[in-house]
Formats: structure tokens, C-alpha cells, sequence
């Protein structure tokens, strides 16, 4: 083990109410609009980092198996940036566990480099700004910009690395917010999403999508302030739409619903449409995010563990910033 | 009976491969792009037209049954602009019959629109060109101007009314082509098209589309004359998609599809991808057109009644124009 200096962080995944879709720089991963998301408690990557000079390599062992390929390759070209920004050389040791599944829909990216920076600056004594490790976390997934600060966190699009910073506009307690997963596949999707990003712009729909988003950011960011369901739904929901829109109409086309996605939407709809405060977001996967309130935590938990196909219900309170652990 | 003079005519549905999604003028039904499609033998409405100076008031009886409400006043004053067109005045029973059922995914308004037309055209001893038969028809539904030609039909958007007319750009004999219809459900749509047309300007997604729609038709038209099929196909997916992508963006979004249908998009994609030339597109409902050649249309046909959630599977091949039978 020789004489490494260790960090343990905690990072909590999220779902993105105003989504993340396409970059304006794939390489910095600066994103082509800003976006808006809630913190999933409970949901989280938990990351040791020991930095050794007496190792020949960095390894990464992931769920308790160790990794060699592509997921490898991905880490050490993280520590990179790191260790550029910190001015280290050392090698270092990643372990890192996921409390949820890898790669359905639920964005363990996110979750897990977050904790990963995190973990790796703390590891090495460094003292960074929240806004920096941000940026930093940004470079290995875009979306892990947004697990790093607490509660409800906006992510600035930029044109230049520095600027692309995320930030929490309200902590978790400013509403109770559940997010109820219905978690429709456990199977690993077709396409990860760094492959779907660099398509967005196949789209001739990604445009029109990003042109707006700033409005849309706006309108969904005013409707949590005020704590208003029904208009943060709709704006919710619609989002989620014109991302999918986009994927639909890439090329080649990535299709991420399953048919099981499709009725929940269809239900959470009527649901809503019916006086059930509820409304659903997908990611790059095909589990179904259902917002709701607390007060309609159980009965949304109890339909959709009614519906065929639903494999799992997962729910999700807004969750806190990551966090050293040790 | 009076002394009425009558006709009956015979149109075929159509199924687009480039869509008509929007107009730019409601009233005329001028269509935001223009659209192409073909004629779906054996799936028709035959129509019969009694002008009768001796009636009170026009009628209608659809598949059997009289119609008094909405339905019967379409009709009414899609017969004032032939009237008006032809100068007549007396009124008219009109007695139509679908072999197919009404709206669910296969346009019978199309077919029942140009057979009305035809047959109230040919009733009143008038000679009109095909080209303003198609503009008649278009009053009446704007797809119904495809169904009046024969075969492959191109229908040109323009801003007026003499000049947004259809032709044909193959005969049915050009290709043997097959739309293998999956009918997924009976149950009437819960949107009808000619609400969905006026609400497309609701999704920003809709200009872009149609400022795209010229070149999308252009690659469709060379891709169905040279009959290529893989070209084709990508191209038809790819429209659908877009419209579908409007219509999911709408406010009120409208979400045609069904679970059963993203179902059979998806083994779509894939049988073609093994090597099986198919492809899909779906209208304003949630059956979905699975267009293949003649040589693979048994192979798609006993694959889509192996589906769960395929009540029926319907096949049509290339048909012919808007005919008098009597």
C-alpha cells in the first residue's frame, strides 16, 4: 500500500429537471445549454482515493470487481485533470462503490465522478472552492458538476472551462420533493449517454431545443422557488419531451423509452390530470423519474408497483452535497 | 326519391411517407410542407352522391348509420364549396361505406373525402380536371388531396389555393411495395387529426421541421423512384419520427403512441438491421405501417400476428386513383 495519502467521499446522484443534451465542447465537456437538477438522497457513489507514488499505475476497482478497460481508461484520464490542476505525479487507487445499478437510467456518472474529485482533492490536502470542484467534476461527466453542491443546483453553460461552474439555488429542505424511480430494466442501455452527446447536434431539432432552454430554465427555476407543482410539471415534462425529441431524431436515432416507459408517462399524465400531484422525467435510460410531492409520495410508490413491467419503485428525497467522509 | 342525379365513386386510403403535420392556412387547409404518399389498395370508402333538388336539407349515412352532429355538418360544408365551386344549390344525400375501421391510424378521412368529392363532382355532370379534383378534396381533409391520384403522390404546399394540389409520381405498378398495417387498437383517437393540425405551431419543434421538410421529400422522391430501399426506409423512420416529435411538444402535448407501438418500432429497427427490408411510420394514431418489399411482406406479416398486443395485421399494396364505379 506504501505511504498514500487517502480520501473517502460520498456523492449523491440527481435528476435533472432541465436536462443536459450535447456539448458546445466535447473535450471540456462544456455543455450546449444550462440545466437544472435535484440531489437524490440516498442514492450515492461512496469513493476512496489514495494517492501513492509508490504505484506503477492507477487502478479502479468498481462494485468490488476490478476494472481494466474503457471505465478504467475514463478514471485515469480524470486523474489526469486532477492531477494537472494539483500538480501531482503520483498514481492513485480508486474504489468505488454504487448503492443503485450501473447504467439504467438512474445517472451513476453523476454520482460517481463527483465523488471521485471530490475524494481524489481531499485525498491529496488540496482546499478548492465547492465552484471549482464543480468545474473539476464536470470534466470526467458533465452531469457530476451537479452532484457536488446541495439541494436544487443549477449548471451554467459557458464557453470557457471556468465558467461552466454549478451551483445550489435551494437547499433540500426548501421543498419535499420525492423522486419515485420505476426502475423498468435493470439492463445496461445501447448507447451511454458521453456517446449520445457528441450526437445531439445530428438533430437538426437540438437547435430549436437549446435556443429555448434558457426560458424554459427559467420558468421551471421560478416554479421551485414557489414551491408550484403544477407549472414546474409541465415544464418538467416537456423537457424531458423535447430531449427525447432530439435523441428520436439523431442519427443514427437513439430511442431510450421502452414501451413500459411510454404507458407510465401515459398514466403519471392522467394521474396528474386527476388531482395527483405527479409528474415524470427520463434521462439517457428507460426508468421513469415520477416527481411528486411527499404528501403523494406513497399513493404514486403504490401505482406504479401495480403497473406490468415495473421491475423495482425507488424513492428519492432532495438530497445534500457531497461530502468527505474521513 | 325526387329526380336526383347520382354517382359513386371509390378512393383508396393513403399512407405518408413524407407527413402532412400543420397548415399555413386553416380554413383552406394549405398545408405548412408538402407531403408524399401512397395509395393503399383494397383499403377504401366507396361513396355515393345524390344531388336532389327535391331534399330539404343534405344527409349523411356513414357505414349504415345516419349521422346528424359533427360528422354530417364536415360533410355539409365540404359539399357548400362544391356547390359553390359548380354553382349548384340543391342538396344531396350522401351514403358512404369504409372497409376498414374509422380513425384508428388509417386515414379514412382521406378516402372518404376524395370519394365525396369525386362522386359529388361526377353527380353533378360536371368535368373537372384531376388537379382541381385534388384541391376540392384537399377542402374537405387535406390528405384526401393524395388519394384522389393514382399511386405515388406528391401533394405541394403553397400559399394558394389553386396551387396546392396533387399529382402523381409513380403508378402503382413503379414499385412493389407492401404497408403492412399492425392495428394495435379500435379504440378512436383521442385527438383527431384536424385539432393535431392546428396545434402544431404549439411546439417549436414544428418550424424547423417544416423548414427541412423540402429536402427530406426530395431524398424520399429519388429514393422511391430509383427503388432503393434502405435510403428509403431511413428516411420514411426519420419523418415519422420528426413528426411524432412535433406532436410530443405541443401544448397539450399529443403523445400517439401506444407501449404496443414503440414495441414494434423497436424489432422494426432491429429486422432490418438482420437484413429484412422494413420499415415503419405511423400517423396520427398508434397502429403502426410497417412498409416492406412484396418479398419480405409474408416474413413481416407473420412476425407482427407473433406480437403481443397486435390485434390485427392488415396488407396493402400500391393503389390506384379516385375512380366513378357507376
Amino acid at each position: 500500500m506504501g505511504t498514500g495519502q487517502s480520501a473517502t467521499a460520498r456523492a449523491n446522484a440527481n435528476i435533472a429537471f432541465i436536462k443536459y443534451w450535447g456539448n458546445r465542447d466535447d473535450r471540456l465537456r462544456l455543455p450546449a445549454n444550462s440545466s437544472l437538477s435535484m440531489n437524490l438522497d440516498g442514492l450515492h457513489t461512496v469513493t476512496t482515493v489514495t494517492w501513492d507514488a509508490a504505484l506503477s499505475e492507477d487502478s479502479l476497482t468498481l462494485n468490488g470487481q476490478v476494472e481494466t478497460g474503457a471505465k478504467l481508461e475514463r478514471v485515469r484520464r480524470h486523474l489526469d485533470a486532477i492531477r494537472h490542476r494539483l500538480g501531482l505525479d503520483a498514481h492513485a487507487s480508486v474504489v468505488s462503490t454504487n448503492n443503485f445499478p450501473t447504467g439504467a437510467g438512474i445517472a451513476s456518472s453523476a454520482s460517481s465522478f463527483a465523488a471521485l474529485t471530490v475524494a481524489a482533492v481531499a485525498a491529496a490536502g488540496a482546499q478548492l472552492s465547492e465552484r471549482e470542484l464543480t468545474t473539476l467534476a464536470r470534466l470526467g461527466s458533465g452531469s457530476a458538476a451537479r452532484s457536488v453542491p446541495s439541494g436544487f443546483v443549477v449548471w451554467h453553460a459557458a464557453d470557457r472551462h471556468e465558467d461552466s461552474y454549478a451551483e445550489s439555488i435551494a437547499g433540500p429542505d426548501h421543498w419535499d420533493l420525492v423522486d419515485v424511480i420505476a426502475v423498468v430494466s435493470y439492463q445496461h442501455k445501447e448507447v451511454g449517454s458521453t456517446a449520445g452527446h457528441t450526437s445531439a447536434h445530428t438533430s437538426e431539432l437540438q437547435a430549436t431545443r437549446v435556443e429555448h432552454a434558457p426560458q424554459r430554465l427559467a420558468e421551471c427555476k421560478a416554479a421551485l422557488l414557489e414551491r408550484n407543482f403544477d407549472a414546474f410539471a409541465e415544464i418538467v415534462e416537456r423537457d424531458s419531451n423535447l430531449m427525447h425529441a432530439v435523441m428520436m431524431t439523431s442519427r443514427p436515432p437513439l430511442f431510450y423509452w421502452h414501451p413500459v416507459s411510454l404507458d407510465i408517462m401515459t398514466q403519471v399524465r392522467r394521474w396528474r390530470a386527476d388531482g395527483l400531484p405527479v409528474c415524470y422525467t427520463l434521462d439517457a435510460g428507460p426508468n421513469v423519474h415520477c416527481i411528486c410531492t411527499a404528501a403523494a409520495a406513497d399513493e404514486v410508490i403504490a401505482r406504479l408497483k401495480a403497473m406490468s413491467g415495473v421491475d423495482e419503485v425507488r424513492a428519492a428525497r432532495p438530497g445534500g452535497p457531497a461530502v468527505v467522509l474521513s
